[in-house]
């Protein structure tokens, strides 16, 4: 079974889920993409009705347990009588019924900030390697990355990325806020996430 | 109890304060951000009088024991017959007296040099999720991180501190220098740190 | 014996090779140039005729164990029933074959690939000490790095690395891909790369 | 007694001597100030005549014993039948004899290289707090560190080194190359390179 993956008729999420959400939260957080406690990730435990666990809310990132993670339904509510989810969970729950992902990963890494912020119309990526990684073409496929503005409202925000979904473009750029990016499971959305990090990087730095 | 957090009516602050402090000591250290012997950090042990445990002056950040702190008081005084405090604790002791701080971190990132080098009146932020993460709104919401002139004497430093004062705005740019930010303990004062200089490595990397 | 040094006319190249490819790959992906699962490493464990151990395909390459590892022909296939070697492997025969190098690493570091994109037609470096660690002299020695375009036939991507080839030049920058580099061990090939990196980040941070 | 701090009347400078070398030279490795085989450290060991134990050549920086550490004389020579000193001792030597300097350090650390590149007179400093670490003042205290040409001749170096030696600039830079830095012991060698460091990526990342 790969990092994260739950069977998805089970009633728990159970430890493995949350021992693997924590330890993605540490990569992520090592790697400077979770400063403060920010950034919030996402498996799916069950799809009829859809529910997620996903990592509670105001905690470091670097510094979780395999306890910091609460199961919330498709609208990002929970009946958890402790446990705070993020408050970016409902997000999270639309992603994942609107693409059918399994993982739901979101970092505030910088390059994707600065990517959104100069091209607000979305980001265009072709010709490059990396895009393999992302489950794209290395040629004649161009990408884009669509970009919503930022909003404290998960219906609003939820609403622009169904409105530029396309199901060949697993992420979403949020401008002055962060990246989402999704997958089968945690290590395919790590992946994607890493290559599109990096070619945004690339973008940054060329441009 | 949280990383560094203290009963204020202790008399000695106790190796759990020392304990603390040189851990988050140990994490700037890695991140580049208190290279050479720069950086101090605190955390308020009592109110009536004031009295903080301050790193001591002139050792490794990176390499701090639990026994590398020094009580001093308000004035950044202290009648320890063998620990040097820090030359800013003085400053450590007026910012905890005026914003009601618990702990008070200044190290040596660059992002905020930087920035401060670039906006000498004082940095502004705005419409920023990361903003939500140092005490404030991501929309509609100007903050202005104040830039004060750096100075060896501890009362200038101070004064311009609590002339540009503002109680939502826990920061303070010191030009050509470093930055101070503060919160109730050492871990929201991490967190706030962490957020404002990613804000500040974008604002710096947009201009 | 140094890293990854392998017996030629061994049958088997042994869990020492595919040891010393995992840790390899550990080392790049924690510097950033492996990011998802992108990057290949191989050692030559046989020449006559040409085989190679290579790692696999669409394995993250942090976590590699010493298992993941495919023998190859000069071509690139391999007769493991389970094992599927990355797509690349028939550059890294073509390029032990061409330059008689005992390993071959390929990275996706964004300096590289940001050098060939400001110099479709080959970087120049000249005058610089690092160029010693890049098997170079340190004056008055032009080294032109090649820059190939971009492509998903391996025979494509290796006559033009062979009609670029020269043999005091260990390294091939494929455009808005990556970069090869080779030696006559895994060691010697991570020193050369090491300083190519640093030698394109100086290119690209003065230009 | 400091990290490799020895004493001078002692015949052989003993494993201490090279196990504080090279965990002086996997921290600066970690860093990426030692790319490939490249910088050399070195502890002086004896005044009368004067002999310093110096890292050996051609060895990957991040994985030196205590015993990858050679003596020289003040001209870089050494008797040992077996290691090969840097080819960088004879400067080591030279600086060690001039300046009265305990320890130097010498790295391929970026950001000295880029700014020697831009200001191939001198690097001017001045009004920075950093400047402290540097042992030198805060404010009203222009600090120059020369530049000097690179050479392969030690003995060139060593008189463009001593023709701008000032006993207050514990600090030369060689263009296109990388920099040296001294101080009484690796650990204020350590800390005066690391301000020194952090000050030249202000610059270079301000102008």
């Amino acid at each position: 079974m790969r990092p994260g993956e739950a069977d998805p008729g089970e009633a728990d999420p159970g430890e493995h889920v949350g021992r693997a959400l924590a330890a993605e939260c540490a990569r992520y957080a090592a790697m400077g993409w979770m400063r403060g406690t920010s950034g919030n990730l996402s498996v799916v435990v069950g799809r009829d009705p859809l529910r997620l666990a996903v990592t509670v809310s105001g905690k470091d990132k670097g510094e979780l347990t395999a306890d910091d993670v609460v199961l919330v339904d498709a609208a990002g509510r929970t009946d958890d009588p402790v446990r705070v989810p993020s408050a970016e969970a409902a997000l999270h729950g639309r992603i994942a019924a609107v693409s059918g992902a399994g993982a739901v990963v979101h970092v505030h890494a910088l390059a994707p900030v600065v990517a959104a912020e100069r091209s607000p119309g979305g980001v265009g990526l072709r010709d490059l390697e990396m895009l393999k990684g992302f489950g794209r073409h290395a040629h004649d496929d161009l990408v884009v990355v669509p970009v919503v503005p930022n909003s404290q409202d998960m219906r609003v925000l939820g609403d622009a990325f169904e409105a530029g979904f396309r199901p060949d473009v697993p992420a979403l750029l949020v401008a002055r806020h962060g990246v989402y990016v999704w997958g089968d499971d945690l290590l395919q959305a790590r992946h994607r996430l890493e290559c599109l990090e990096w070619l945004l990087r690339f973008e940054v730095g060329i441009s």
